[in-house]
């Protein structure tokens, strides 16, 4: 343990961000009998009240349910066996179950927060919402110091480690300095228009549309809630969009031959999601370690968000301890960086695929044209190929993590 | 038959175009007794001088073999049952036999070509080389007229169907009118530096390298004969590259921690080969169909060219018999373009995929950084995955063609 001042508490972790990553990090800390400090600018109410979409792969089920956070995903997740890919108006399914032998789980972002938030509170681990000013230094010290203010009161920290899980947004990624870090980032032209509608549900499992007009995802919420969204300009302005557009834009995506129509109903909420490819490296800087989106963002188009920020947190559970184990140089660190980058760039290729495989892209009309027919080629050739419909599977419900 | 003017000639099917298209054709309704002209522009010698890469796909080895044009690919060309990505400085074998029961084998179009003009000798097929001012008019008659001049005399031909098969800078892929065809394309912002060299082979089988620096393919002609590329701007200069610069560029693109060396040589041959994806739709317009080049180009990368223009052929031989038993209105020519296109549209994306998926882009530094690392999580998702090697196998040796 490093000297601390008499004035400043000390925890050999401390955690900014208290989204999934940095909870679930906590929680799975605790398990290892490491203390930890987690530091969240929101109120837990509003956190709760952002709705994010939310689809688990297996592995991540499988460390929210078998770590103790909750087994709430299997009672009130819903499982889906399978995707369908639905190109010039056919719907193609990619049966994950027969292909992968995997499954994913449509269940909220918001209820995994929850679920890790209650345990963290049941478990009595140390969660402070509402901290404001929170400034971090000493990371090339043995005791980096962490000051916060909360509750009005300005408080000061010492610690082993910090763990920067403050998302897209994140202030601890710039704590690296420039000449110590690499950013790579991609932009497209393209955003998604996400609706919430209080209707009957159109598929029981997602449908991924290429049409000449554009992406559509067809997704589900509850019974009676409904989640869709179809690609559009990154400067669309949701509430210029009535209704009954919205609803002709959608059902236009999806006709087909088939005759599946959309069931409609009030659009009870609606916003433009912008698209953005980004990966901070490496991972780790002196005693800061960075985790989720704190490193990296990936378009949503293959629902990868979320997990990789978990499956972040499961390598970092395992080389952290390892790491104060280790005291000084802490090796384990660099471990953790390489280790959870190699599944990163994967990931980051998988969500560019899925997304470029789907969407229209914009610029020459000669060259938009010959990309839309290529994405139709592509897209009957993967699934006329049974290789090509398990590789797919294979990397929607989640390659296993390299150890 | 229709009536004929007294002074011309009358045949079935002018083809004008006499590559591996064009000949292949000929051999093929020959044996369903249709008879032909073929119409080319080069002399024989010219062709047989110009050095052409081969990498022919079971099925078009299979359709020379089978057909009685010449067993000399089994005999004289090399079967390759595998290839190998390589990234990161590790070679990674894509086993074809294994992953999809299938080879490729290294067999230059030029002995393609060769094969295919003694057939037509030998079995007395009118083929004429050296024909100039070339004009066909009257598509949209039953008797279309093709025009030309050999050996300074004017002639005059009609026929039922015109076939184009003049290659990329075809002619007759423009009597097609604008309002009936459509043109799709894509530019790449590079290029291939070929170079043959007398050297031994550096590699059984083909060896595709992705590097920072940019593509580079080990390929080989002979024991003694090496064909090898880089990525290159294709604007350079082939005649501003010393042979050491060459040898040190593709020595750089390889090297790795296996210790891969290439074997160096006299380079006596030097190209830059320039990169451009197209297709026009439809392939048939009025009495006229296009095949092979002159319908649709590809970049080399996937090896798809020539392959791509035996399989329209193929099916080619199948509809136009139907067609002339069907007289007028010609339904099976629609059939053809559909069929055929259906294949185009999955090697215009497999030569897009291969293309991008191992060469560096240019573009805002970012952004290329970021490609290049994505690429990299592309490889390793692809070759750590049975799966995807397998769908890469299928892609490489070639789908079935659809009937």
């Amino acid at each position: 343990m490093p000297a601390q001042p008499a004035h400043s508490l000390s925890v050999p972790v401390v955690i900014v961000g208290g989204g999934p990553a940095g909870l679930l990090l906590s929680h799975l800390l605790a398990s290892e009998g490491v203390e930890s400090l987690v530091l969240e600018s929101r109120s837990r109410a509003r956190i709760e009240a952002t709705h994010r979409a939310g689809i688990l792969e297996q592995g991540s089920v499988r460390l929210l349910a078998e770590t103790g956070v909750s087994d709430r995903v299997h009672r009130d997740g819903h499982e889906h066996r399978g995707i369908n890919l639905r190109v010039g108006g056919v719907s193609h399914r990619i049966d994950f179950q027969r292909l992968a032998g995997a499954s994913t789980w449509l269940y909220p972002q918001t209820e995994v927060f929850v679920d890790l938030a209650d345990a963290r509170e049941r478990d009595g681990g140390e969660v402070l919402f509402e901290v404001t000013d929170t400034e971090v230094d000493g990371l090339a010290t043995p005791t980096p110091r962490v000051r916060f203010t909360q509750g009005g009161e300005a408080r000061e920290v010492t610690c082993e480690v910090v763990v920067g899980a403050d998302g897209s947004r994140s202030m601890c990624r710039d704590l690296v300095p420039k000449g110590e870090r690499r950013r790579f980032g991609r932009t497209y032209p393209f955003a998604w228009f996400g609706i919430l509608a209080e209707a009957p549900m159109s598929s029981q499992e997602l449908i991924y549309t290429h049409s000449e007009r554009g992406f559509a995802l067809i997704s589900s919420r509850t019974e009676t809630l409904q989640r869709m969204y179809f690609q559009c300009d990154p400067n669309a302005n949701p509430d210029t969009w009535a209704d009954e557009a919205i609803w002709a834009e959608l059902q236009a995506r999806v006709s087909g031959h088939d005759g599946l129509e959309l069931a409609e109903g009030p659009i009870v909420e609606r916003s433009v999601l912008p698209f953005r490819s980004f990966v901070q490296e490496p991972m780790r800087h002196g005693r800061l370690v960075l985790a989720g989106d704190a490193a990296h963002t990936v378009p949503p188009t293959g629902a990868k968000g979320l997990n990789l920020a978990l499956r972040d947190v499961e390598i970092l559970a395992q080389e952290l301890p390892r790491a104060l184990r280790q005291g000084g140089a802490m090796p384990a660190l660099d471990d953790y960086s390489a280790r959870a980058l190699a599944r990163v760039w994967k990931a980051q290729h998988f969500s560019y695929w899925m997304t470029t495989m789907l969407h229209r892209p914009d610029g020459d009309p000669e060259q938009v044209d010959f990309d839309v027919r290529r994405s139709i080629g592509e897209i009957e050739t993967l699934v006329d190929s049974e290789a090509g419909r398990r590789y797919l599977a294979e990397g929607y419900t989640g390659w296993p993590t390299t150890p």
